[in-house]
């Protein structure tokens, strides 16, 4: 194999054109073999190949920066740097990360976990690259959902006039499912106009029986029009497109042309790429495809989803707001069902938000369904937007808690740090199905304040089903000596815990975070020598609220008793949720040695 | 006077031009009269004039939905709707807030303290009446600061084909200090092209000469491409200037045909107005000019923009970046002297900590300096860009603490919430003047991790200044019986409270909220029998970090002695800092009573 020969990005200078057309078909065909072994994004990762290998071939990676957004394209940029030993453990805590982080390599010169950040960084080094009076390149390797981002535009707004930047920008054209959104639609419209140069041919060319003076001054106003035709020219950018992102031939040429044209002025190239390139023929193997949707349970997010959908059909107030996650988040069958009522708005946290704050304004009642560690992104708007003005929005965070294969930049553990600064705003966690079912009808209900619904990204079991909700919180089971305070999905955990422990614990299941119920709390405290808090976040969100009611209520009797079983405040690597809730103390073992 | 009538929109309605004219002079001069008494915003106030006033004539804003953006340019409306008695105590305890806010009246629809929000809420309201079957106007009055905000660009992602949507947007040309930013250059040319409708009309004159069907093929061809040379028309808005935005007859014959046009697609109205208009005049009258610029105390942000002016001067790898916010945090003197090292990236906080975060990868040591609200717009970057790399960005937090004058909106109270939940993020707060230069220096010279220094925005007092700094606390005051612990600016306040009450207490100043200096607080505590610790931000902030602590440490014994002042989770009234310090039970005497 080429790639055998491969462990650095100098290593490309020297291959011929059909070698690295070769050394693209072995990495199409490693990135299926090992995403198939370790889960994983296949079809992005296949759409960008050639993009990545013409990068590494005309670029000096060594010393210029490449910088990632939609982080989890870059598959074969760490094929290509070193990894490859990584790269077998994918995703794992002995293997490569699924994003770029500059722990892992010296290559991956930034973090990208998050969408449409890419921009800013390689803005910031470029700025620090001019002021050491440097010449290299900074290159932003962008996907087309960063644009729908915010945070983009407001990198482009201070691009104009930074030299030897170039932006490229992978356009799929799938990124944002289903919704549309202008800058998508913007994107086919250069793409049907190949960038307006083929418009522009085309005028000049039916001008040719005018006087050559006056043909050309119309060529000149026209000129002047085109150049201003395009978005990314107006933020100072030279535009280059639109490229075909598989013709590894042409992209070199132009990336090499672009080498030099950067050293006047940002350069931003569009290539169209194909999502997922090179599967149909690895899709023929039945056996190569074996295992890519091996993990399929019914999980919280599908709860939600059935459950949601269900209620709809009753209550026509229902809508549903997505960012990009409307798959991940269990709405498909809700916005099949009722698709005026659901809004993907794009990877567009901040929006999804204050546009939810305006449907509740107006008295409807939206869920917004976001993963706990992307609703970050939003946080000021969940203070301004909507704590401030006390309007019911419902937020069902999903994946909150650790992110399993993820890693740390998909953390879900600071909802409840952020949320729990605003006393008003309810707080829920499920135990379980038949709770989470519960808890949507109650929030579907509620219209006095801001309400959050949060849950990992699990399975929804059901071993404590109820048939009644209430505000209190639930009494499990009535033991002695040590009373365990769960919050949920953290139920079942404790449940193997005791079990393992063979002790007779009380068990309460808060229900709610916020307000807690803490006359029941008070009630079984007294009753017992030791209390065990045990949640899945971060000891500022749900065990700060307990100690700061605590010290306000002067339980000083309780301080001695009770202990927190909550995450690490440090970040978690990228292995399975179950070793994630191991390394921080919350697997059943390690509570069973508490009780 | 006329205004003397209007108590409500519909008032409005039966005004000639002559006398809609002469309201206008007459909001202006009452503006004058009570920014002068009470400070607030009054150039963007007396620019907004006519647009505010045409647009309450010709929609109708008691079912017409207005939403500003930049709120603070309000004053008109709330003259407008009945308020003027609110007006003479503008943002003090007995009057109006200086922004809209739905609780003071049923004509603010929507908050707005933060900018570029007012899209978003707009289109949630709009969707809203769609699915209700309504057919009244959503209209967002924005002003040009706006557009540098990524959240616009994520809500007109979304806004193509909502009906009867108006964005008007008020570009005043001015709102980026110096900075300028691709739009803000974009709008220019707009202005220069007339939005393209005069280059349209040119080029059909310079055609006449040629046969008709000739002209009028090339014309349609350029009519396209004009069409599509409209960043706002590729967003799928219909877009009409620029417009004149003082010429009160035209905008109301204007407005008048888009209340119609906007039946069919959304709008956007691009007028040009005069920040400060008509305060020439006033300037004359010197007597009117005073107390506008009154309380010129020499505040925390003037030390720190003093010392990293010199600090600069001998390590070239400082650099400074701020979001709209140079003279607020005191880096007028930088911007000047550093201009290559000074950036100002516009309303834009997301895309500043993530460019910081470039910089500090490259090895410059960038200072972020930014408001404490405004900050939590850049929650996720913090944790994703800055934190996960560890990457030693300094955050200088000015206004970190009660607000004042403007208010909830503006509460500077949740940034040591967010930053505490990250360990590794060193956290700062000087308890006076040479403590905050020291402060300053150990931040630019510290390269290991993210650091933040966060002071209130108030006179930078000195009233124990310190020649030496370390990382322990500081002992201030060795007493008896009551140990103080006082974390930044309070220190004042608690030497005043100690004044009121005769006693003698132990008084530490942490300097360093992360990591405190627990060593020393032990020490101290255990031999006191009562501790008090004070901050000015809410519980779930540098409170939490200490029952955290003592919670981990198993310290028992301390938990009964200790009690914590800090600031309520309920956002804070618009008035004196010192009345929100009271409120929450901050002031010296109320400290004083718990001694």
């Amino acid at each position: 194999m080429i790639l055998d020969r491969i462990s650095k990005p100098s290593d490309l200078k020297n291959l011929s054109i059909a070698q690295l057309t070769e050394l693209c078909a072995e990495l199409r065909s490693e990135i299926i073999r090992i995403t198939e072994k370790n889960g994983g994004h296949l079809g992005s990762n296949l759409g960008a190949i050639e993009l990545i290998v013409a990068i590494h071939y005309v670029f000096d990676i060594e010393s210029d920066r490449l910088i990632f957004d939609v982080g989890h394209q870059a598959y074969a940029h760490k094929l290509l740097t070193g990894r490859r030993e990584m790269m077998e453990n994918l995703r794992t805590e002995h293997g490569a990360s699924g994003f770029p982080d500059p722990v892992e390599s010296e290559y991956d010169y930034f973090i990208a976990g998050h969408a449409s950040t890419s921009i800013s960084a390689a803005l910031g080094m470029a700025k620090a690259r001019d002021l050491d009076g440097g010449d290299y390149k900074v290159i932003s390797f962008l996907g087309d959902g960063s644009l729908s981002g915010g945070m983009v535009y407001e990198a482009m707004n201070n691009v104009a006039g930074t030299k030897n930047f170039i932006v490229i920008l992978n356009d799929n054209q799938m990124s944002i499912s289903e919704s549309v959104g202008a800058m998508k639609l913007y994107l086919a419209k250069l793409l049907a106009s190949r960038g307006g140069l083929s418009v522009r041919r085309l005028i000049s060319k039916s001008l040719t029986f005018l006087p050559k003076k006056v043909s050309r001054k119309i060529e000149d106003c026209i000129k002047a029009l085109i150049q201003g035709n395009n978005i990314f020219e107006e933020f100072g950018f030279q535009y280059v497109g639109v490229l075909d992102g598989h013709d590894l031939a042409k992209l070199i040429k132009i990336f090499t042309n672009i080498r030099d044209v950067a050293t006047y002025k940002p350069v931003l190239i569009h290539a169209i790429t194909q999502k997922g390139k090179g599967y149909a023929e690895a899709e023929r193997d039945e056996t190569r495809m074996h295992g890519i949707d091996k993990s399929k349970k019914y999980k919280y997010s599908d709860v939600f989803g059935k459950t949601i959908a269900q209620l709809a059909e009753h209550d026509e107030k229902i809508v549903c707001i997505t960012a990009a996650m409307k798959t991940g988040t269990g709405l498909s069958e809700f916005s099949e069902k009722f698709p005026d009522r659901f809004f993907d708005v794009g990877i567009a946290e901040e929006h999804a938000v204050t546009f939810a704050a305006g449907l509740a304004k107006q008295g409807y009642k939206p869920f917004v369904c976001i993963y706990s560690t992307f609703l970050q992104r939003a946080f000021d708007q969940i203070y301004h937007d909507v704590v401030l003005q006390n309007l019911p929005v419902r937020f069902i965070i999903d994946k909150a808690g650790f992110p399993g294969a993820d890693g740390k930049t998909h953390a879900g553990l600071y909802d409840v740090s952020m949320l729990q600064n605003f006393p008003q705003f309810i707080i829920m966690a499920p135990s379980g199905k038949t709770e989470l079912e519960h808890m949507v009808k109650f929030a579907s209900c509620d219209d006095d304040a801001p309400i959050a619904i949060r849950f990992p990204k699990a399975e929804a079991h059901d071993i404590c089903p109820t048939f009644e909700f209430s505000l209190k919180s639930r009494v499990i089971a009535e033991g002695h000596t040590t009373l365990i305070i769960s919050v949920g999905d953290m139920l079942k955990t404790i449940f193997d815990a005791v079990a393992i422990s063979g002790k007779q614990p009380t068990i309460i299941d808060t229900r709610f975070i916020q307000p807690l119920d803490f006359e029941t709390f008070y009630k079984y405290a007294k009753n017992h020598e030791k209390i065990i808090f045990i949640s899945e976040d971060v000891w500022s969100g749900s065990a700060s609220l307990i100690t700061e009611r605590l010290i306000f209520d002067k339980q000083q009797d309780l301080y001695g008793k009770i202990q927190f079983i909550c995450a690490d405040k440090i970040s978690p690597l990228h292995c399975a949720r179950m070793i994630q809730l191991k390394n921080t103390g919350l697997s059943a073992e390690d509570i069973a040695r508490q009780l």
